[in-house]
């Protein structure tokens, strides 16, 4: 007998229909003799129309009262969840963060689990009981509610399935799981069956909007294998876990395109110990999140430093170095909206060699230019003009055979 | 410096500029140099609307998850209600049912407070802060969420009062207060300023939908006078206290029409003893709440048995009838849908003589005849023909003065 975690998103549970639906999941685990905890997302948009509650009352709510309100989107679902899986003839018993035993700090909006006491939660699943549980809430040391920011309650499923020692935990959602590439651009993106916590923690970073990354780190911390997998149907999704054990794998796994970036360079900036701290940590201070940084070595003296932004903080950053410009006695700043960044990952790359040249040449055939490159161990990001963006993705997808199932790659 | 409870129900409640209106008068007492608890329903038709949400799922669901979920709706109130004082530049913090330490028995949907640990609302209110508590709802021995039933937040409203001593508690409501009579129909009804709860509890028992008798009975068993007031004006409401110590007080107080009676008569029953609580035991079986029972003296050993119920048991009260008065060798059963109860209260009763006769007269003045006849320390009731019952009202309103001010009266 094991112990499975079952998460259910909003849309998952919009619907007295799809209450019903997660439900018969919750069932169909328990007959096959699990113990079987299920965590739930506030229904479909409830989380927002809270706020929007309290918004018309006072344009900045207090984040702990803030707190109190949202958490009852959560506490809603999970009645309606137990009651739902009564009305199929099993016992459940809801159980909010609090009574749970989620504890976290006093940072509401955004508090982090500390501890969680598992007390209740066993007693309840030895009594034979499907437990339902709140995602996204907790309670700080003062008995105050709380909610654990972002990632809403992903994080909470992981951190439980850690907890109790599960056996797998299942994130149902409403994407059919992790593929190779958008398939939306890519038609022959391939789903992938399993993939390494680093390889989706790269993706997420690359703007995949499977999962928040937070979920993700507590599950590679704990070694919690999940499945990303689909509430609409029966696909058995994309199972993530620590892969890295394995003999061999594939060299890349995914590749993605992130259409959101704008480059900056800072053209000839006097190469002295400090200049690099001084430019990132000035537009850190303006709030604006950099993505790629690129410096060469340089030449009489002087270099040219580039960085990507997301474009919404565009404006921003080149007032600011602008400012360093003057400043740093550099020659001047360009910047460049029409631009997009390709990636691809996997943690086969670790070992593989050759990976690099074979995207650079891809690109090559497709006659696009690289304008910026950066590695990681798992990774390689190439900035390059929008206008031929999607087709790069095509082009580099089909160099790897990502649209070839992994046994039958060369 | 005093401490205030003051409760809000749901249609003071249900919008934000109510919210707002409601979290001005905290605020006011506040300022008046008042520690203030604040307690909240479920905004309007929230509760219902709850409900409505589990029947979707499930016909009948389960008496605890039903729980979980109705707990919500005074937990949004809650918040909103801090929110709106925070908006008013006031310091304020919600605490749910359980987080104030109102710990009530497991009868689910029907709870009854037990205990009610201060601590934390001590600590709040020192700490300078108006705190905000959900009616409605507590916490079980075993850490689950109860909703305590009849009453809705009256109850734990008064019961806060009671346990941390207050000076007063304030049920604000949608009505000015307690009226002498049911102005709709009696024009020169006159708002009571201060009543006894005796009085109330016998308002109450009368169909006067001012407030249930529950809080009434807590509010007297601590002896916590309260004002039922308007939360849409200045009126500063009825006060409910314990006026049996003063030393003159008036005869009557209010009177009452409750036109949702009927009539049966079992006739020529055998006067054996046991008689009367063989027919009552069938008939509350039959889950019929019977209220007044009129029996006279036998005659050759046989007397008729009168007891009246609500229009909707009458059918069912009368099948049970019949075969009653088979068995018991009764003559028959007549029954009369066309009655009313007409009553007069007030704890003067118990010193004033006459109050009866003086009823009596009044009706006979306007050639009423009185069918039944039922009385208590403090309550004379009339069931008299419906057709004249409301005439019958103004006469008995205006032969106790109820139309002048207590100080005018005779």
């Amino acid at each position: 007998m094991g112990l499975l975690v079952q998460k259910f998103g909003g849309s998952s549970l919009a619907t007295p229909e799809r209450v019903l639906r997660a439900a018969g999941r919750a069932v169909a685990r328990f007959d096959a003799g699990d113990q079987v905890v299920v965590v739930c997302s506030a229904q479909g948009d409830w989380t927002d129309r809270l706020i929007g509650l309290a918004e018309e009352i006072h344009a900045q709510p207090s984040a702990r009262e803030l707190d109190m309100l949202k958490a009852v989107g959560e506490q809603m679902s999970i009645a309606l969840m137990a009651i739902a899986i009564h009305k199929l003839g099993y016992e459940a018993i809801s159980l909010t963060g609090p009574q749970a035993g989620i504890r976290t700090d006093s940072f509401h909006g955004k508090a982090k689990i500390r501890t969680i006491d598992t007390g209740r939660l066993r007693r309840e699943l030895d009594g034979g009981q499907i437990v339902i549980v709140a995602g996204f809430q907790g309670v700080d040391s003062e008995d105050n509610i709380t909610t654990i920011g972002r990632g809403g309650s992903d994080p909470t499923a992981v951190a439980l399935a850690a907890a109790l020692g599960a056996e797998r935990c299942d994130i149902f959602t409403d994407v059919d799981g992790v593929y190779t590439a958008d398939p939306r651009i890519v038609p022959d993106a391939r789903w992938i069956r399993r993939m390494d916590y680093d390889e989706l923690l790269e993706l997420a970073s690359l703007g995949a909007r499977v999962m928040q990354s937070r979920a993700v780190e507590l599950a590679k911390r704990f070694n919690v294998p999940f499945r990303v997998r689909s509430s609409f149907n029966e696909s058995e999704g994309t199972l993530v876990t620590d892969l890295a054990g394995e003999i061999e794998y594939v060299d890349v796994r995914a590749a993605a395109l992130d259409a959101d970036q704008a480059k900056i360079t800072i053209r000839h900036v006097p190469d002295r110990p400090g200049t690099a701290a001084t430019i990132f940590s000035e537009i850190a201070r303006a709030t604006v999140n950099v993505d790629m940084i690129v410096q060469n070595v340089s030449e009489q003296g002087r270099t040219d430093v580039s960085f990507t932004v997301g474009k919404a903080d565009l404006s921003r950053a080149l007032s600011v170095a602008e400012e360093l410009a003057g400043r740093l006695g550099a020659a001047n700043v360009e910047s460049d909206e029409n631009v997009a960044k390709l990636s691809v990952i996997g943690i086969g790359m670790r070992s593989h060699s050759g990976v690099a040249e074979r995207m650079f040449r891809a690109l090559a055939a497709e006659k696009i230019n690289i304008q910026m490159i950066s590695t990681s161990e798992i990774k390689i990001s190439c900035v390059i003009e929008a206008a031929g963006a999607e087709q790069a993705l095509l082009a580099v997808h089909r160099a790897f055979e990502l649209d070839k199932d992994e046994s039958e790659r060369s």
